[in-house]
Order: C-alpha cells, then structure tokens, then sequence
C-alpha cells in the first residue's frame, strides 16, 4: 500500500501519549497531514469493544476472550480506517497495534504468541507496521509516572504487588520482539525528556518517509 | 471430557428453540439433569458481547470483526460454563456453536473457513461436540415460520431480497458440514411436528448417552 503506518509501542507510563502528540505536531510543522488513532478503538465499533474490555477488566475475562475482542476492535479499525488511509497514501500514527497483543496478551499473560499472530493476521490481512517506536523505560520508573497520575491505583498496585511483575514481562516481551524485528522496531530509551526523545524518534521517522518519497 | 456436548443448529426459524425445551424435557422425564445455554451469551461477558454484536448489526461491521466478537463470546463461555461443565460429567445442551460461525460467517458472509475454524479451535481448546443435531428446513418455509413472528422484518425482508439468498447459502452451508462430518452431525427434518422431530432427534441423543454410559 502506498501510505505509511507508523505505530507507538511501550509499557502504560512510558509517555507514549505526549511522543504521540510531538510527532504529530513534527509532522504538520513539516508540511504534512497524517491520520492519528489508538487501539483499542478508533472506530465506533471499536469503541463499544474498548469500553467491553475496560468495563470487565475486574470480572473473570478468560485470556482467550481478551485476545479475541483486541482484534475484532483491530479489524474494525484495519478495515474502515487504516487500509483505506493507506490504500490513499496517507501516514498514520497508531497508539499501540499488534504489539500489544503479543506483548501484553503473550507475554504479559502467558497467551499462545502464535494463535495471537495468527488470530491478527486474519484481522489486518496480515499488515505489518513500516515503523513502530518502542518506547522502553524501567518498569518502577513507568509505575512512578502512572502513579503520579493515578494515586489511587498506585496504592492498590502496591497492596496487590502484582502489576509490577506484569509490566516487567510486558516490558521483557517488547525487548524480545525488538530482537526479533530489528529493522521495523526502533526502540527508543523513554527516560530521556520529551523533546530530546522526539528528536531520536524523528530521525527514524523521517529516514522511513524520506524511503517512502513522501518528504 | 466427562460430560456430553451436544449442540444445536439451522437457519433462524427452523424450530430450534422448541426442541430445545422439549429435548430439555425429554432429559429431566428421562432423569437426567441438563445445561442449558444459548450463543453468542450464556455468560455475563458473552451477553455483553451479544448486545454489541446485535446492536451494530446495522452498521458496516466487518466480517472478520464479527468472526471475533461471536469467537470472544465463545471462548468465555468455554471457560466458565462448558469445561467446567464438561469435566464434571455433566450434559450440556448449547444453542448453536462453532457450526453456526463455519455456516453463517464463512458459507454465509464468504469468510474465510478455515481461519474461522483457527480462531474457534483455540477459543475453546479444540473442543468439539458430541452430537449436533441439525434441524434442516428449505429457507422459504423458515422465512414463512419467521415471517409469523416477525411480520416487520418479513417485510423488510423481501424489500431488499438479500436475506432468502443469504439463508439459502447458511443453508447449503450446514448441509456441507452435515455431508463432512457425517459421525457428529446429524440431520434432522425440521419440517415435520415438533413432537415427531423430538423423537427422531431422542435417537441420536439416546444412542449418545447409552455410549457414555450416562442412560
């Protein structure tokens, strides 16, 4: 396809949201649009599903349930957002893709990385990002930008002692996946401030686009 | 597994849900205890999944999103209510299963069988059923039975003529996994009385439980 998709990946607290935003803003400062979105969502289908899993999150959810609903939300958003962006040309930033799944659902969860793949592949006519920026920072020091948003969750992430080992597979799932797709996967060291991180993540960004002839 | 699976299929207004109840009644007359339960539901999470795969019927969902979302509801209804079902010897009587997605989403829609066959086996760990007992009727007289229930959407129906087309190939759908898979599946005349049909059906489910050594 002629456009280019470029997806954010990292742990919950990496800053993901504000690289999100600096990129976009890059981009528009260098005289181009693009197409941002999230996952889970980004259609109104998705939304619905978004809300399905956030609402049952506390509920017994069976893994496999959770691994199904983050790609119905997928394909909902391939089909009626990301390939017809694509198919025109266009640049699109997603926050998270199928990354998250495999790091999250497989790694973080224990969830068989192959059904994962192949359940997604199904969903997306098996497309594959042409850059995702791996934003990786320590797990504790993710916790303490979350907790400093939340504080209340912060206590009972402490309480239960449980989220801090999740994150770290999630973490050690990225950094697994990273080695395995070196050339799609950049991983980008997300203690650094925000500004100079853009600057790290533009040099990929704008390589990608360069290739691509579109700058 | 200990327990008995059996599972029941056609195209909408076929019946059903009345050999359902009396098979149900046929079981407790019998001394036996059954479960019952329905698809896409039967769970909490899998009811919610219902209202959202109902509800966004209108709109442009895509295919393979709606292969997910009844995947999802089946998956959790697998680990909360069959296996455990199952594995304590108990016999369950579930109102559609993965037939119903081979049937309407693959011959139905045109999906993709075979990755709907993928999706579904690692959603309920390859589970198959025991007996399925497929009631088989010409789509004109299930449409003629619903139209009786439902004089709306009859009409509606037949404004835009793509619903009889679609039931004919759910139809011959069925008919190909019945001539496939020819042990399990049984075929059953959904036009003759319900009371009639009860007892054809009362001798495959008989058989089956005589095997299991549950009768």
């Amino acid at each position: 396809m002629k456009g280019v998709l470029i997806t954010l990946e990292g742990i919950d607290g990496v800053g993901k949201s504000t690289q999100h935003r600096l990129l976009e803003q890059r981009l528009r400062e260098t005289g181009l649009t693009c197409i941002v979105t999230r996952e889970p969502g980004g259609t109104a289908i998705g939304e619905e599903v978004r809300q399905l899993l956030l609402k049952m999150r506390e509920e017994e959810m069976a893994l496999e349930t959770e691994i199904l609903l983050y790609a119905a939300a997928r394909a909902q958003l391939y089909k009626e957002l990301l390939r017809p962006a694509l198919e025109a040309g266009k640049i699109v930033l997603c926050d998270r893709f199928i990354d998250s799944s495999l790091a999250y659902q497989g790694y973080g969860c224990g969830g068989d990385l192959n059904y994962i793949k192949k359940v997604n592949a199904g969903a997306t006519e098996k497309l594959s990002p042409d850059l995702t920026l791996l934003f990786d920072l320590a797990p504790q020091e993710a916790r303490q930008r979350r907790g400093n948003i939340d504080q209340k969750s912060e206590v009972s992430d402490r309480i239960e002692n449980r989220p801090e080992d999740f994150h770290y597979r999630v973490r050690e799932g990225y950094l697994k996946l990273a080695a395995a797709n070196p050339v799609r996967i950049k991983l980008l060291d997300a203690s650094l401030p925000a500004v100079l991180l853009l600057e790290k993540s533009w040099v990929f960004v704008k390589e990608l686009l360069e290739k691509k002839e579109l700058l």
